[in-house]
């Protein structure tokens, strides 16, 4: 008796729930190879309609399908991927509920990890832009804009804040970012009236796309169609404007403006897996493996690569655009040819060119190249909802996606803020030049550990500014606030561009208290910061 | 021109909601008073049909309702309330986006902020008891769940962990606890056929209880045929049990008994509100605020209490009991007293005596006492639908039940998990004797420090063990792996019941990183400890 084979897929999108899915029914009642899929989620997203769920068009779970229901002869494991390891052929997988480490040998890989975001060496972007990826950043995107009007509508007085919380800017002007500022354009309209005390007219949506035209991926035409009814909604459009960097209170851009704003969305760029990296594989552009057009990796036997993160060549030249359709297409030529290399047969090779390319612009209106032919409007949205709607796996989920457009059409927009808890507890921040961390009198709500930049404390007495201190890496203030349990006396504020850590007040308290070492040298650095204030502000007082 | 008085409503519950709804009706056109409602979320829950978002049978949004669906005249502030000052007339909330206070003065304060669950003072609860009482918390549980199921489905070794993730306990056999479990049961029960390695019959469902018979509310003929029903779906029913403590792996009963499980809810007890023991107002059982029939809290004029929070005398005697019936009812007396003080008129006295009682078991079954009837089974179900379908405010939410409740009769449970991370930077965690906190061997991922209680470190060399330390309050342990970037290099074992502190490797590292001090004197130590081991180490190979 031959020995079962396994094949191992990395990651639960388009390639690899595909590919598991081709190579199920090749396996039919046989069980001469086994297949583990192992992503980090228990489900598959289907990223067309994820910009629904911004705007409760579509319920939070409908874009989303169980995994265990599309593959039933697949084993999944639910973790993260932590290495990949070619030459003894294992994938290490996080630990579960018990720390142990857990291996995964196999005889052929497949790696469909697609790709991430990625902010990395952009000024601020890691710690206060919101990609849009995944199911978690639509949920904590919408739950963040309902939270901004929530408060605008509470704060009448704070004016700067309140701009800054009516504004929602989107960076990136291709078919993701578009469909993101549409649907976001639509909700808070939509739900401003709602509010008691928001004005829809101090609603500032903008989206910044750095070349001439948005929607590189269609025809010009489309394109500016696609922009009139944009600004006709209330987008404004910023063209030739590259988004620079980002603090938690603005939008800075190339050109040295800054938009006041709380919500920053940004849809680039992306980069593949962090895993894929550290992998001794040829890559190609942006990092993608390259794959040859049997989807295989070059020169690595039964290591395979599809979808976003694998280069494969296009049959009219160039390589294979990272889109659904081209993904699907790899993952049944991969599993064809993955049952070949086993039971032996011809290898196809992948020659497949694209149908068309489609994208919602929001309420009713969808640009659609298919077949090249272009089609706009009411039109081209009817044929965005029935094909993505046949396009989507499982007929559960379709049902209940029909059910939510249905009831969508007459109900008015969902406006429930789902408290989701992203980790707050140690949170890393950047500040540019000029802003503030904390102003004198507010509440002490957190201490904060400079890792690189500059800032300054100041406290106003009588109209009269003392500089305290200036204060760089390697340093905490806001100590005392949080120590003796009053307001702060003084205000910090950005010099040099900052990167700061900050711990909050429970956690601070918690520490603290079970850690003497840590309160002992940070009463004696506040004590010795009491004193030299002191000095100072006496000299002040003197002078 | 006389001033507009101000009403101030504190919970968005059934009594809280329906006064300002009845409030708004008495305003009319009229602009003499307004309205405005703290609540820290910007939704209602619909208490009844929460048990169903475990199952799916409902989606996660289905049982809550935007408080500004409802409310039109009223300003809602979504903020935490952090103090009620009586005598001056003022609430303070929690601050928003920039940390400054916010304070809310009042003409008239409506109290209605319910009940919590309330863990304090028993072992280990507030660190592993799931409660439910909310929406945040149901999802919790179902999220948990799911991760129990697919980790269960990988571990084929690790028995004892196997057994405890497919344990899953409820304590607490009122209306509550009896909805969650069977919902539980019916869940985790349905969708185990779809994990493959999983079987069915190593599930185990526990109901503990401490009295002879379920469903207090009821007669004991209901009570009967709900255990039954339960009894034969597959779950455990432990009555005169009494839950004492808990840890992370384990339920331990009054009389010594543990089980092991990794889902433990409890559903008792519940006491008000914290804020509510601060405020110097009178008190009656379980700290309810003593409000008379106009549900004016005694000797406070213009304080105003109601539902789960407030003590109100029942028109036959005793006090009125904690249902969403009875807090409707009060609201919209306390609703008339208001505007009969503001206004003048004459002021109503509460005096429902109630309508009946239901509770769902699950999959088409329920009991019900209506107008003292007792009904039964698939009829009490339809009734049970029926009636709260039409009982939920908002006819948009209605729909959407329904549509649920149409589609959950013919696909396949949901069971995607939504990970909410539930902060788990800075973890307090409950151990019991006997227990291990990590083993020699596995994967470093926290440090350790101990709040109370005590262990031992072991480590096990060639089948010899030596035990390296006894470690009790502030003490930490577990650093050598974070700092070395090894795997651990023996056993913590509890010895008497022990509190701990945790925190992760990545904040540990942050930390350490930034604040040199706390790392230096770790890493003294751990040097310190290095050295102690292999002197003992030295001397047990000596003898």
């Amino acid at each position: 008796m031959k020995e079962k084979k396994r094949i191992v897929i990395l990651g639960g999108g388009f390639g690899g729930v595909y590919a598991a899915k081709y190579l199920e029914k090749a396996l039919g009642r046989k069980d001469d190879f086994e297949i583990i899929l192992i992503n980090k989620e228990n489900y598959f997203v289907f990223q067309p309609m994820l910009a629904e769920v911004i705007s409760g068009a579509l319920g939070i779970l409908d874009p989303v399908n169980p995994i265990r229901h599309l593959l039933r002869k697949t084993q999944l494991h639910v973790r993260e991927i932590e290495g990949i390891d070619i030459e003894n052929r294992t994938v290490t997988v996080s630990p579960g509920f018990r720390p142990h480490a857990h291996k995964v040998p196999f005889d052929h890989l497949v790696l469909a990890m697609g790709n991430v975001t990625d902010f990395r060496g952009m000024r601020g972007l890691p710690e206060h832009a919101i990609p849009f990826k995944n199911l978690a950043d639509a949920l904590y995107l919408r739950n963040h804009v309902i939270r901004a009007l929530e408060e605008a509508a509470i704060e009448q007085d704070d004016l700067e804040l309140r701009k800054q919380l009516l504004t929602f800017v989107v960076a990136g002007g291709g078919f993701s970012g578009v469909e993101v500022v549409a649907e976001l354009n639509d909700f808070v309209r939509g739900v401003a009236r709602k509010y008691r005390g928001l004005d829809p007219s101090e609603i500032r949506v903008v989206l910044l796309h750095s070349q001439d035209r948005i929607l590189p991926e269609v025809s010009e035409k489309l394109a500016v169609f696609a922009q009139k009814i944009l600004q006709k909604r209330g987008v404004e459009l910023r063209l030739h404007t590259r988004l620079e960097a980002a603090t938690g209170q603005e939008a800075i851009l190339a050109d040295g403006e800054r938009i006041p704003t709380r919500t920053l969305v940004s849809t680039v760029p992306s980069s593949p897996h962090p895993l894929i990296e550290t992998l001794d594989l040829p890559k190609g552009k942006n990092g993608r493996l390259i794959a040859n057009s049997f989807l295989e990796v070059e020169g690595a036997p039964n290591i395979w690569a599809l979808g976003d993160c694998a280069q494969v060549p296009a049959p009219d030249g160039g390589s294979s655009p990272p889109t659904a359709q081209h993904a699907i297409r790899q993952a049944k030529v991969l599993a064809n040819n993955i049952v070949t290399s086993i039971r032996g047969g011809e290898r196809q090779t992948f020659g497949f060119k694209g149908l068309g390319k489609m994208g919602s612009l929001g309420h009713r209106s969808a640009v659609a190249d298919i077949f090249g032919i272009n089609v706009s409007g009411i039109l081209a949205w009817w044929m965005w909802r029935t094909i993505y709607l046949m396009k989507m796996p499982g007929w559960g989920r379709r049902l209940k996606v029909a059910a939510s457009w249905t009831l969508d059409m007459f109900l008015p927009a969902e406006l429930v803020e789902l408290k989701l808890n992203r980790s707050m507890s140690l949170a890393q921040e950047h500040f540019e030049p000029g802003e503030e961390v904390f102003q004198q009198g507010d509440l002490g709500d957190r201490i904060y550990i400079i890792i690189n930049g500059q800032a300054e404390a100041v406290r106003e007495e009588e109209g009269c500014k003392t500089l305290l201190a200036r204060i760089g890496p390697g340093e905490y203030f806001g100590e005392m606030a949080l120590l003796r349990k009053t307001t702060r006396s003084a205000t910090v504020r950005c010099t040099a561009p900052m990167d700061t850590l900050s711990l909050p007040r429970r956690e601070f308290s918690l520490l603290t208290a079970y850690l003497p070492d840590l309160r002992k040298s940070l009463v004696e650095v506040m004590e010795k910061r009491t004193h030299d204030n002191q000095q100072r502000l006496k000299k002040a007082e003197g002078q």
